[in-house]
């Protein structure tokens, strides 16, 4: 089953709520655009490029909700459902692009107004499809960095959930793993949110790739004491020189692999490449509400202090010159990332 | 009230339940050095200083607990306690210090078989008494380091709970915001047993001082967004050459302080330095059961996959490199240590 699907049957968008896993795998309909903002925003469904084709999706469901008779009508309230979808998650820059690619292609359309919403469908499904493509072509160059019997340390969730399917560096994990190299996870659990205890530790088992899950805080110590070979993680966006913004935790895990001489790459489609920010300090980074730090529970008991108060970014700028290379579907971009990261992404 | 203290009237050792704050302050009774060595390994008292009170006045009660008539089989029984005590938790080295220097003081003793029972509880007494002397003086040597208004990320529990009273890192702080210095903490909430969420965050509650907890992971963004002057934590046990260990996570985020050019501060007694060590490496690093990585909960549901395993070293090192500075009781130490803590250590 994809992340996210359209369902013909009932004219929704699907999807699979991360919230619930890995107690419960519910695959949750979202009826309207602002359904799939909402979604997007709570995070049933999360991941830079799943968010991207949830995006795509919700503009279709916006061009089906319109009232409007002509083309510039059904374009305008595109771009108002596209303004209310591109406000969820300011970090990921998949997110914009997948916006702007529909509408890029919406505002081309010169057939019937009634086809634009049958158009736009059919480009949120080619983003997609395309997507579970870029997906695969991103794994089997990744793996070609993996080595018989590494153990890995990754970050986050970027597997299948967090995509259309396949996955981003946990693609390429898969994929080397299929190809019989055998690695070994360690899996960053990747608090607040824990996506690496929760998403990752769950895919993992479901492809029979052994791991164990680590305290975001001891991958020095496996790193310091010789037992990781690589450093795996995603990226939301990628400015032009090379800085990967990604989930929070990222640049700590990347200093302590450097301190250590060990590889750190960062694997994400083309599309979160943001070749119009010089560098790193130019994203925007989202801080989200202090409870998803605050609401952790041991034994059934909260843990902090009645009126505790928290801090809460969701993602930090791992500086280029600690990433060793950069994974995308058109190959594996090494420094000078300003020169030669123009060289793979098609403009 | 202490953390620890000796209770003449039940002839019991009693501490603050530390697994059940901030939910409850709850003292509970020792009896038996069995008892407080299970005290020590289940964790209901941590921190360095504190683990080695504990093992003194479990000294105390194994020389009420000793059946024996003479002054060889008291001191037999003591060794034998000693060695109980002494296995309970190997990083660190306070807990060995604190039952060499018993056990020296009562092989000197003298006097009648019966009285040794009181010359250990005193020397216990005697030990603790000093513990909460020492820590003033190392807060009032490491207060000259904070500067007015400083914003300082703090690792796991170093406050009173860490010690008979107090505090080693956390003791700093406490005093520099009693000196008018107005410290901001930012609070690593210190996976996996979260003593930063849980005690750190309610020590400052009760101090008034103003904080945030954040995710460990976080740091680096804070730090490389020029948002903190200051790292402070405790310390294990530091080697000769000024490596420390200290609770898992202490490591990356020196890594990302001095990346940032931030000082970054270990406070501990010279009880904590082993002189016998030439470096980290030769530390050795206790691992814990998973279940304190996988036991962690949101909205009361589990978050690991079914089955699922962990890692859980409970520290690690960080090189003497990093490290601007080690206060102690005797003053500050700075580089290159290996030169100058013998220096401040009384042998």
């Amino acid at each position: 089953m994809r992340t996210i699907f359209w369902d013909d049957d009932t004219g929704t968008v699907r999807m699979i709520d991360q919230r619930r896993l890995p107690g419960a795998l519910e695959v949750v309909s979202c009826r309207t655009h602002a359904e799939v903002a909402e979604a997007i925003r709570n995070m049933t469904i999360r991941g830079a490029p799943a968010i991207g084709a949830a995006a795509a999706f919700g503009l279709a469901l916006a061009a089906r909700e319109s009232q409007a008779a002509d083309l510039p009508g059904l374009l305008a309230d595109l771009e108002s459902a596209a303004r209310t979808l591109g406000e969820t998650r300011p970090t990921a820059v998949n997110l914009a692009w997948a916006l702007a690619r529909v509408l890029a292609a919406a505002s081309r359309f010169t057939g019937p107004a009634g086809d634009l919403r049958g158009f736009v469908l059919a480009e949120a499904q080619r983003l997609a499809d395309e997507d579970v493509e870029i997906n695969r072509r991103m794994a089997a160059h990744g793996a070609t960095l993996i080595d018989k019997g590494d153990t890995i340390i990754h970050h986050c969730n970027t597997g299948a959930l967090a995509v259309v399917d396949w996955g981003t560096a946990l693609g390429v994990i898969r994929t080397a793993h299929e190809q019989g190299k055998h690695p070994h996870v360690l899996v960053d659990e990747t608090r607040p949110r824990l996506q690496g205890a929760r998403l990752t530790a769950w895919e993992l088992s479901q492809y029979g790739i052994p791991y164990e899950i680590i305290s975001d805080s001891m991958a020095g110590f496996f790193l310091s004491t010789g037992q990781v070979q690589k450093v795996f993680f995603g990226a939301d966006r990628i400015a032009a020189n090379g800085d990967v913004a990604n989930k929070i935790g990222s640049y700590m895990l990347a200093l302590a692999a450097q301190d250590n001489g060990v590889p750190v790459y960062s694997v994400a489609p083309t599309s979160t490449v943001d070749l119009a920010l010089e560098h790193g300090g130019l994203i925007p980074i989202e801080e989200r509400a202090q409870e998803e730090v605050l609401g952790i529970q041991f034994d059934g008991q909260p843990v902090v202090p009645q009126g505790a108060r928290a801090r809460n970014p969701a993602f930090d700028i791992t500086p280029a010159r600690l990433v060793t290379a950069i994974v995308t579907e058109n190959g594996i971009v090494r420094p000078p990332f300003e020169v030669n990261l123009p060289k793979f992404v098609r403009s």
